[in-house]
């Protein structure tokens, strides 16, 4: 198989070592440069406070953190972005502009009218807006978006109830985990023994995001889909996964059966490609009465963490109105797992050939 | 000031203590039987596993628990049960037939077409009914019952939001204190940097009780209110303190700031008589930007635990629709202080004489 | 290899759910039987409310759970008990005279003359009192004992540091997860943002079974090791593993590198058979300042959760003492995984031949 | 009585809100100048972001924060210093040579020969020590330190202990809260479900500061307790209280029940004059087979948090060593307590005139 070399932007972070750990013995792409701010210079594992109990491959232990500079990857076929916003705002456009397909997890530019927002089993149909991007933007490379981490379950379960039984509105309450705030993150004084019923900037990227990815490709831009969406978002003290209540409201009759049907059936490109990290059944029903539970099902699934996890379906308050609860693991699929199938997406459909 | 004695069930419990808490100097309630049932026989203070930082009144501490048998609490005026819903089906009546006033938080009765299930600054129009409670059923006493703590702040909040908007339709979720299942109640096991998604019956009693609580007196029980309910109850790792989203659609366009003044104006029937135990304000807007949170805000309020605190009032969907957090203390408003308010209530209306 | 059956008793909780995880696909162990109490009849899957992240093996989920009798074991070659203690004290011995070879994890008989309590790695030596047991009991099969889930790792620390330095005392403060109480166990309302000073007859257990493992083969019994143990026990707010700062007092003087050397290169016999629960290193010193953690290292090693992981090695208050912290998963190293490991080094000595 | 004005540096942050809390209504304190950094210009109710759930007193939220500087305080009798020790370090003797008295909780100067490091209960012998830091520093005002909060509690048993029983040597343990590393402090990703055994140079602290305290005063500096001492501190997620395990070893021998009595009936100098924020009891030993337990304990005693809880004495390795477990609150009595406790202190003691 063709192989391909990345780079990592961002590496040390919380987010960037899920990516060192997913990309671990891939097969076809080698994680070849690590990117840093602060710790440019050192060693990889001297410079990335390692947060997860497995230890950092030794072999990425050994590399030395380069700056964040294009030539600094030279000879990658793609860049992988685990930036903070606002770095990544400044330094993307850049990568791109050299010519490197960047696959970016910052909110920074999602929504541009020309930068795709993609989740593989949802919406690869948007990606050749990567033409319009170059034609405007007169990049070499790319920029490819992934959304946030409490949109990419969402919208994978919006899909199929889309596509099979309209939709008018949702209405959905987020109980988030507290990696989702990166490291340092959420200070253990505020969330211990609490909850915090707000977090920022989150809900508006939930409505914008979620009708952008379920929208469909209009001439220069996407036409983000017309249902009707309120959230509210919650920290809860849970370290991984981000649990969702769901009420969705449709034109006729639903039935709880049918939706898991469609649910437990919902199939994508990358079940179809067998991507090595599409698992097998993106969206899974457990039929527990008290799931899907963080800490119990947020590693759920052929590819650990890559599923959805829905429970609880069940009408909402007539027979064209469900409710349900899903869990996505949010820094397995709500962020480093989702971007690294979107590379092996763009690698299959031939995005990424120099 | 007329004083009356008060017997209270299941007192050695979780809630129990609560209802010891807070009648401690009562200015007219003189707690002066506690009934148990293993525990009968034993001092109080032993009996009792006292489950909070402060101690047990000493006075109460001294007392002996007596079986659950009516004859045990004779010459008091009233009788508040925090039994256990099954041995409340079996007890209770036995206390309103022997000429008790019951006060119970059990769910055994609540839904009965005879019972009045009161919160006093909700609905104590709903009180007469005793009348033909006593008339049916032949007793000298009576039964009246407080509702579930998940419903307590939510009926509270909906009242002047039917009153003052009407209301279509309301999505809630629940993010419940491990408080709210008694002791032991939930297994750390369970519930340690977890969240669970569901709690037996709750999302049934929380439907069927906020309807009948708003609902309106009709010639031989309540008549419900009738908007559409839809609710997801999910437990969290938090000690006391129900946090709830509400998205609530209105027939007419309502406005943020009509809203806030609506709710922070609300007055009811226990602030014009100023009971002992009612909250200057039921409740209170709170204007951060992530509150209310349970550590911080479950205790706010001139009676601490007794106001419901309300944030983040912001437009739903669209004009026609508003979305809010709101907090009550499960075990304080939503248990042991509502009912002692509805005996203040009883009282000061002229139900608990003799 | 010769294959071996064996029988589960106490399978359905906690610690029973254990052994069915570390036996799935062991290499000459079949759990053949699964025994009950209240759930004997029903099907193992639906017995066992499974509490790990992992479901139950598929083959054994669909045994039926049987009563907890001897002849319900026939044919097995050895019985796991995971029993709680006053059921181990009266239903192992019958098992044993029976003539099934029992390993049991209850406290029930550890401190009996002629039961052996068995760490593979520490006492190997112990084994051969079932002879004096057979002859003193007229049991054909045998009751072999392993310790207290907080001694497991305390006993392995100290093996090496009386058998290199002698030892004087020692003093010991534990924080252990809840886990270790069994399920439902500790009530989140005790436990949650809060710390447990004591737990019941744990200190004696240390202090006595500790004492008897580092003690050596006497004419009918063990004569217990003479150091000075001290020690206190708490509960903390962590799911598993069992963390532990120790102080030492030796006869001379000590360095702490010669400390850890001794540590990393403790082996013995499951490592020299290459047993397969045996993990490579059975006492991992960790070089990191801030370690060992429970949430980050409980499951570290060749083989999960087998090794004790030690760090923050340093001298006391003088040159002959020293502290450090060590900490051992409790319910793998501390219960199941240390059974079968005894199970496994039995086998190799042809303890468990019919 | 005599009114005193303080200033307070470091006011916006997590220990500069317990002074202004305690100091809301003290009979002869009142803080009348807040300072901060960056927050320095604006209103201290927008600057400080409030941390506990009762809210910032209204005229402290309206005063503005200013610079911090000698001259902004004028005026003042006394200068509280809740600054972070490299601030402490440069800022402090500023403020005394300007002739300030200056109390200060910073670990910068508590080990200088000429500062006395004062618990009031413990060591007000060393407070004449301020004129040879006088004549040595040509300072006008003063420099007094309060200890570690995790020495505070300790030192305080160990007070009496000393005193009763003479000390041979202890071991100590502590499982420190969150709270004692200040805001934002430990992230959640590290501490939730998790003990960290590790908190940098907190353990060199203790040891030395306790000897210190209880040391007594020579020519020209405090000559130091000779007890032996071997301390391991660990964060636990726990948010206030530090709880302490201890063994400690005399010449002869002691009864747990003596040591009860002894600990029990502890008084000391600010009990003797009745200071405001004396609690009656110093030292409390509970007699709860389980406690002291932080969440239920921490705010025992007749001034919240200001009293020690012990509890389980009982016999060590032997007759002449003693086992006990100790719990202080360390933002109260190891911080912003003792320190108003040692101005009343002054204040009494002519320390604090002009």
């Amino acid at each position: 198989m063709k192989q391909f070399t990345a780079a990592l932007l961002g590496s040390t972070g919380a987010v960037g070592q899920r990516y060192v750990s997913m990309l671990n013995d891939h097969p076809f792409i080698r994680l070849e440069v690590l990117m840093g701010g602060k710790s440019a210079g050192k060693k990889y594992g001297e410079a990335a406070r390692w947060l997860s109990p497995s230890e950092a491959p030794k072999d990425i232990a050994r590399k030395q953190v380069l700056a964040t500079r294009p030539e600094n990857a030279e000879g990658c076929d793609l860049v992988f972005s685990a930036l903070p916003s606002e770095a990544a705002a400044r330094v993307e456009p850049n990568f791109a502009k050299a010519g490197f397909n960047v696959i970016s997890e910052a909110s920074a530019h999602r929504m541009e009218d020309y930068v795709p927002l993609v989740i593989p089993e949802v919406n690869p149909s948007h990606l050749p807006l990567i033409k319009n991007q170059r034609k405007r933007s007169g990049w070499k490379g790319s920029l490819v978006a992934t959304p946030n981490c409490t949109v990419t379950g969402l919208a994978m379960v919006l899909k199929p109830l889309l596509d099979g039984f309209k939709l008018n509105k949702v209405v959905v309450t987020s109980m988030q985990a507290i990696s989702g705030a990166g490291f340092p993150g959420v200070p253990s004084f505020l969330i211990m023994e609490n909850v915090i019923p707000y977090i920022k900037n989150e809900e508006e990227k939930v409505a914008d995001e979620s009708r952008k990815i379920l929208g469909v490709v209009g001439k220069n831009a996407i036409i983000p889909a017309s249902f009707g969406l309120a959230i509210s978002c919650n920290r809860v003290p849970v370290i991984d996964g981000h649990l969702e209540t769901l009420y969705a409201e449709f034109p006729g009759e639903v039935t709880p059966s049918a939706v898991t049907k469609t649910l437990n059936h919902f199939m994508g490109a990358p079940q179809e490609l067998r991507l090595p990290t599409a698992p097998k059944q993106p969206i899974m029903v457990h039929e527990g009465l008290d799931r899907p539970q963080p800490r119990l099902d947020r590693l759920a699934g052929s590819v650990p963490g890559m599923s959805v996890v829905v429970g609880r379906v069940r009408n909402g308050i007539d027979k064209n109105s469900i409710q349900l609860t899903l869990l996505s693991h949010n820094t397995i699929r709500g962020a480093a797992g989702t971007a690294i199938l979107t590379a092996e997406l763009m690698a299959a459909r031939g995005y990424l050939g120099r």
